[in-house]
C-alpha cells in the first residue's frame, strides 16, 4: 500500500481537475477515488474570467449571502449587500448579556447572561460533514470545539413512562437492545426465520446478540453485572475492601416501550447528529461575524428592500432606510436573492409567475429557544452529565448542557426549550416571562432540586417572532420539493435565489452555504454568456 | 417539585452526613436521595484526629501514593515518598518531544514529536463518572477537554470482511440494527414469540423496530434515502440544482456478521466508555504533575526500594539510590505501598505469606502503544474524522486520532497501535523501529494513499518492558478475586497496598484513587487504636 514514487499527491490531481472540469466532475473523481461521499463541497467555486465592471446586487447579509459577495467580490464583480438589520449574521446569532431583542408583538428582553455565557437562537451545532462551513471557519479563522450531541448518561422522560420518572439513556437504551437480542435469539432458536437465515448465519448472528445485548450464556438478558456494564450498577465498581460492584435491576419490554428509547437510539444515528459534532468557541455568532469582517465594506444596513425590478440591462432594488425611512434604488447587473421566502413573498417584484409561486409555497418551521441561567453547573456537579441533551415528550422537547467551559464555578446557561409544532406555537404565544416559567415547569422534571433553586435569568427567541424572518426555517415537504424546487433555484433571468431554503440541507448553515456556491456558479456562467 | 424554604441543600447535608458517619453511610443516603450511583466517591477521606507525630511511609509516587501523601499530611502525618524513577506520576505519563526513554534490553527512543505534540502511553481518557480523578484534577487545577471516544464516522476493518476493505463504523452499526429489526420484525409476524409479547407490545415493539432500524412501510430494511439517514449517502444531499441526494447499497447480513461490528456496538456502550470522557489539556501527564507539585518535598526520588520490614514498632524500608547505590534504611509508623505487584513479588519483605501468596498471583496485561507523528491530519482533511479510534483485527488491535487541536494545520500525533494479548507480546518483542514498520503497515489499512506518506516520527512503550512496572495493569480473575482480593487489600500489619490492583476499577486512575482513599481511611482508624 505503499505510495512511494507516487509524483503527483491526490490533493494535487483533485485540484487540477476542479480548475479544469468543475464541480461535477471533481465529485465523481472523488468517489472513484475512493473518497466517502461525506459531501458535495468540492472547494470554493471556480468563478474565474468575470467581466470587466460586472455587478451584482446581493440581498441579505447572512451566510450565503455574505459567502456571495465574498467569492463574488474575490471573482472580480463588484458587489453591494443590502442587510434590514443593524447587524450581519442572520440566524447565526448568539445572544449575551447586555444584548437587547424585541420580538413581533412589541415584547423587549434585555438579556442578563454573566460575561461570556451565551445562547444561540439559531443554529448551535456543526456537523463534521458539513465541510463547506468547516472550509470557511478555517478560513476566516473561527476556532471551534466539540459539540457534545450523544450522552449516554442524560435522561429520556415520557410523561407515560415509569411514573413520569426521567431514566438515563444508557438504562433504557441497553434494556431495549437487550430485550431485542434476547427476543430475536429465541425466534432463531424456534427456526422460525429460517428461510431468512442461512444455519451458518443464525449461529453467528446468534452470538452476535448474546454480545451486543449482554446477554448471559442462556441467551436471557437479566440483572448481573454484565447487562449493568451497559445500563449502569446499582453499585459501581470502588477501591478497596467494598470495590465489588453489585448490579441494577433491569427494566420489562413493556415499561422499556413506554419510554420511546428507540426514538432517541434512531435520533443519534442520524448523519447530521452523528460524532463527531463542533461549535464556535464563544457562541455561534462568531461566525456570521467572521464572515461580516470579509465583507463589511460591501454591506448596507437597516436596509429594508420594498421592491426587485428586473429588465433587460439589470435589476433595480428599491430599499428603504429603517431608520430614516429614506428610499433609495440599487443598480447591479445581477442579484443574489438570500431573503427568506417568508419575507420575500411579501415584496413587490416581477419575478416570473413561477418562481413567485414556489416562494409562496414553502412551509417554515416555528421553533422556540429559550436559555436559562443557573448559578451552578448541577447537571455536571450533581448528575455527572457533560453536555448533550436530555429528552421529554413535554412542549419544551429537551434541555441541552452547555459544551464549554466544563466544571467551571459560577453561572452557566443551559437551553431549556427547542421546541417546534404545537409546543413550539404554544411557548411563541407566551410573554418572555411566561416561557421562562414554562421552561422551568418543565425543565424540572430532569433536576428537581436544583433547577428552580439555582435560576437566575433567561431569554426566549421564538422564531415566528422574529421580525425578519417570521419563522426558522423552510420545511420542504416531498410534494413541495417535486412541485417548486427546481424552479425556486433556477436562475430567474438576472436573479438568483440562494440560502437554506435553496438546497437539500434546509435548516443548517452547511445549505445555506452550498446553495450560494451553486447559485454564484450558475449565475457566473450566464454572466459569461450574456 | 419546587424547593423553595428549604434551608439546608442536599449538598449541606451530604457534607454533614460524610464528615459524622463515614464514606458507607454517605454512600447509602447519597442513593437513597436519589443521587445516581455513579461513583463510589463521597469526597475526600476524612481523616481528622491523627495522633501527632504519626508517621507514613509511601511507596511510590503514581497517583494512588502522592494522593495518600497529600491527604495524610494535610491530616497532620509525617510522611515520605520514596519514587524508583526521577520524576513522579508512575503510569500517568506523557511523552514529548525531546524526551528520552529506554526500556527493558537496552532499547533506547529519543522522541522526535514537534513541540506541543504528545503520546500518553499508559492512561489517556477519564469517563465522566471517575469523579474521584475529576475531583482532585478541579481541585489541583487541571484544565480538561473533551475526548472523543464513540466515532460513527471512523472505521472498523477485518482481514475476513469486505475483501480486507474498512468500513465506516456508521455504515456495519446501521445495516446490524437494520437487520436485527426486520427479522424480529418478522417473527413477531409469524407469531412465534406470542408466547413471550403481549398482542399490545407487540404492535408497540413492530413500530419501535420500524423507527429504530430505519425499515420501510413494509418493515424491510433496504437501500433508500431513510437508511440512508443513517448509514450515509451514496451522494449526500446538497445545495440547489443538484441538490438532491441519492441512497447508497446497504450491505447483506451475510458480510455485516463478516465485520464483527456488534463487538464496537456493545464496546460503546460500555460504562467505562461512555460519552462524555475527558482528557487534560497537553496529555495526560499533566495530572502526575499537578499531584506532584502538592508534595513535592516529600518525595524522595531514585530511589529503588529493596526490603520491606515491619515490627511491633513501625515499619523500615530499605532503599538504594539508583545513581550512587547508596543505601538508606528509612522508618515510619505505618507504610502505604503503591508499588506494582510486578514489582512488589520480587521486592524482599516480612509480609505474611497471605498477603505474598496475593501478590503473586495477580496477572498484568501487556499493553502496547505506539505514537506515530504525521506531516498533517489527513484523517480529518480526507476522511472527516475527527476524534475518536478506527478498530481492526490486525494486531495493533486500533489506531485513535488525537482529540486536541483539531482543523490545525502542521504535523499531529496519533495513536498507531493500542495492542494487549499475543498482539501485545509479538510488537513488544521487536526492536522499537520494527514496531514502527508493523504499525505502518497495520494503520494503512485506513488511510492508504497518506499513512506512509505522511509519517514522521514515532515512539512505543511495550509495558512488559518498562523496568518500573513489567507488566500494564493488573487483570484480576473471577477465581483469583475470590482467592485473594480481601487479602491483598486488607491491612498487613502496619502496611497497606493501594493502586489500581487494589480495585474493581482496575487499569483505570479512578481504581487507584479509589482504592487509595480506602486504604488510607482504614490506615487511619487502625492508627486511632493503636
Amino acid at each position: 500500500m505503499e505510495q512511494t514514487g507516487q509524483k503527483t499527491t491526490r490533493r494535487q490531481l483533485l485540484s487540477t481537475i476542479g480548475v479544469l472540469g468543475g464541480t461535477a466532475l471533481l465529485y465523481n473523481m472523488m468517489t472513484t477515488l475512493g473518497y466517502a461521499a461525506e459531501t458535495q463541497f468540492a472547494g470554493p467555486p471556480n468563478l474565474s474570467g468575470a467581466k470587466k465592471g460586472a455587478s451584482v446586487i446581493v440581498l441579505g447579509a447572512g451566510l450565503a449571502g455574505m459567502l456571495a459577495a465574498y467569492e463574488l467580490t474575490k471573482a472580480g464583480y463588484k458587489v453591494q449587500i443590502l442587510e434590514y438589520q443593524g447587524r450581519a449574521g442572520g440566524r447565526n446569532w448568539s445572544l449575551y448579556g447586555g444584548d437587547t431583542y424585541t420580538e413581533l408583538g412589541g415584547a423587549t428582553q434585555k438579556v442578563g447572561f454573566a460575561p461570556g455565557n451565551y445562547m444561540n437562537p439559531g443554529p448551535w451545532r456543526i456537523p463534521h460533514h458539513h465541510r463547506t462551513l468547516l472550509h470557511y471557519c478555517k478560513s476566516f479563522g473561527v476556532a471551534l470545539e466539540p459539540f457534545i450531541q450523544f450522552n449516554h448518561n442524560a435522561y429520556v422522560h415520557n410523561v407515560g413512562a415509569f411514573g413520569g420518572k426521567p431514566q438515563r439513556f444508557k438504562a433504557l437504551a441497553a434494556d431495549f437492545e437487550g430485550n431485542v437480542a434476547e427476543l430475536l435469539g429465541k425466534a432463531l432458536d424456534q427456526k422460525s426465520l429460517d428461510a431468512e437465515v442461512t444455519a451458518e448465519d443464525r449461529d453467528r448472528l446468534k452470538e452476535a446478540l448474546r454480545e451486543w445485548g449482554m446477554l448471559d450464556k442462556d441467551m436471557r438478558y437479566a440483572k448481573n453485572l454484565r447487562s449493568s456494564e451497559h445500563r449502569g450498577f446499582d453499585r459501581p465498581p470502588g477501591g478497596g475492601v467494598n470495590g465489588a460492584p453489585t448490579p441494577s435491576d433491569v427494566f420489562a419490554l413493556h415499561d422499556v416501550l413506554d419510554s420511546g428509547i428507540w426514538r432517541n437510539m434512531a435520533f443519534f444515528m442520524n448523519s447530521e447528529f452523528q460524532t463527531t459534532m463542533f461549535q464556535p468557541v464563544g457562541g455561534m455568532g462568531m461566525i456570521g461575524k467572521a464572515f461580516a469582517a470579509k465583507v463589511q465594506p460591501l454591506i448596507t444596513y437597516n436596509a429594508k428592500v420594498t421592491k426587485i425590478d428586473q429588465g433587460k440591462k439589470g435589476v433595480t432594488v428599491t430599499y428603504a432606510d429603517t431608520g430614516t425611512g429614506a428610499v433609495t434604488e440599487a443598480k447591479a447587473d445581477w442579484c443574489v436573492c438570500t431573503i427568506p421566502l417568508t419575507v420575500l413573498s411579501q415584496i413587490e417584484s416581477n419575478l416570473s409567475d413561477g418562481l413567485q409561486a414556489a416562494i409562496a409555497a414553502v412551509p417554515y418551521s416555528n421553533s422556540v429557544k429559550i436559555g436559562l441561567e443557573m448559578s451552578r453547573r448541577f447537571w455536571e456537579e450533581d448528575a455527572s452529565i457533560y453536555g448533550g441533551h436530555s429528552f421529554t415528550n413535554q412542549e419544551i422537547s429537551l434541555i441541552s448542557y452547555p459544551n464549554n467551559n466544563f466544571f467551571k464555578d459560577g453561572p452557566a446557561v443551559l437551553l431549556g426549550a427547542f421546541a417546534s409544532g404545537m409546543g413550539g406555537y404554544h411557548l411563541a404565544g407566551m410573554t418572555p416571562e411566561q416561557r421562562i416559567e414554562a421552561a422551568l415547569a418543565q425543565g424540572s422534571v430532569f433536576h428537581p432540586e436544583s433547577y428552580r433553586k439555582e435560576f437566575l435569568n433567561g431569554a426566549s427567541v421564538a422564531w415566528n417572532r422574529v421580525p425578519w424572518m417570521l419563522g426558522c426555517c423552510a420545511r420542504w415537504t416531498e410534494e413541495t420539493r417535486e412541485a417548486h424546487y427546481q424552479t425556486l433555484v433556477a436562475m430567474d433571468d438576472r436573479v438568483v435565489l440562494a440560502g437554506e431554503h435553496a438546497s437539500y440541507v434546509g435548516c443548517w448553515m452547511e445549505g445555506a452555504l452550498l446553495s450560494s456556491i451553486d447559485a454564484i456558479t450558475r449565475l457566473h456562467k450566464r454572466a459569461l454568456e450574456a
